[in-house]
């Protein structure tokens, strides 16, 4: 999006990733706090970990027990509720294409639409990975859930999450959530405190 | 160490992981101010890639440009210096050794070799892959460093190192650095924060 006045804070997130969920509950104060526009850009990390090599979290041993230890006390830490996803694997097609075509048709709902998803999946154990659980909450930030079987369809839209899943591998984006503002790069929820820091002292 | 008081801060890591060297150079810190000792565990965490099937940072695409560039801005941001290590592969063995070799014969150096082997390692550039390199950091904590590399060779000490990644791993250690504290897993430098504020609520 061109505009004036100081860059967004890109944040890259799959919609099955809980750390997503995670950043999601504070990152538009952190923007709101240092002046920037969240500029959200869900991705599928599936395509990256074919280049990485990474594994989603729950598959790797030991890893992935820490993972759901993890997830589960942060999320007390913010007081927000937290299931483990339903449909984990499939769901993140339908909901970034979801987005995708509210950014095109409805722009100004589309950052709604990812937050609600994320809370849907993680918060209310929605199954996102079905078209009618997509429109539900398409229809709760007010878009037109009529038409979201078709606009999943859509070649545009299935291009344009093609694009910017090309777009995150090409930025160097390899896990879930990426944050970059100014060109610096943060992985993972923890470093959002790092990320106000760098940005409010010009960096170290 | 059997003896009273809270328990201590298990400070689990590799000495060829850079986040390690990041994470000693705060960590008695935040140990004096939750009146918490630190018990430094070096442990070989190749054998949890094994396991896990994860491999070193700096072996995964993007992951590893991503963990170059944020060790150096971290290392800046602490005030520290950074130096991409010499013989990664090969130190771990030697440097560990002569850490469990100290730490029966003279345990009260233990901690001041990790961290004076850290620093040596990472911040100027020494190569501890060889024994007259373990030794020099040996005799500038005290240490007799005439006697280093029988030490490393003493099946005592060989066992004790085994026995150390035995434990990391059947602990649910997975990565560099690990902290436990009252059973509660912390995985990476970055959590110290996190570690500090769960010791200081009694946990979420």
């Amino acid at each position: 999006m061109a505009g004036y006045g100081p860059t967004p804070i890109e944040f890259w997130f799959d919609f099955a990733s809980p750390y997503a969920y995670l950043a999601a509950q504070t990152i538009e104060e952190t923007g709101a706090r240092l002046g920037r526009r969240i500029h959200w850009r869900p991705f599928l990390i599936g395509v990256a970990f074919k280049t990485t090599g990474m594994a989603p979290l729950n598959q790797v041993p030991l890893r992935g027990d820490y993972a759901r230890h993890d997830v589960a006390r942060l999320a007390r830490r913010l007081g927000v509720p937290y299931r483990e996803p339903v449909a984990q694997a499939q769901l993140s097609l339908p909901t970034s294409r979801a987005f995708y075509w509210l950014e095109r048709v409805a722009p100004a709902l589309a950052p709604a639409f990812a937050r609600a998803a994320l809370d849907a999946i993680f918060g209310a154990g929605a199954d996102l990975s079905r078209p009618e659980g997509v429109a539900a909450v398409v229809a709760q930030v007010g878009g037109d859930a009529a038409v979201v079987s078709a606009a999943l369809a859509d070649p545009a839209v299935k291009e344009a999450l093609r694009a910017a899943t090309d777009e995150a591998l090409a930025r160097g984006v390899f896990g879930s959530p990426f944050m970059i503002v100014d060109g610096e790069p943060f992985w993972g929820s923890d470093r959002l405190p790092l990320l106000e820091e760098w940005v409010r002292s010009g960096g170290w």
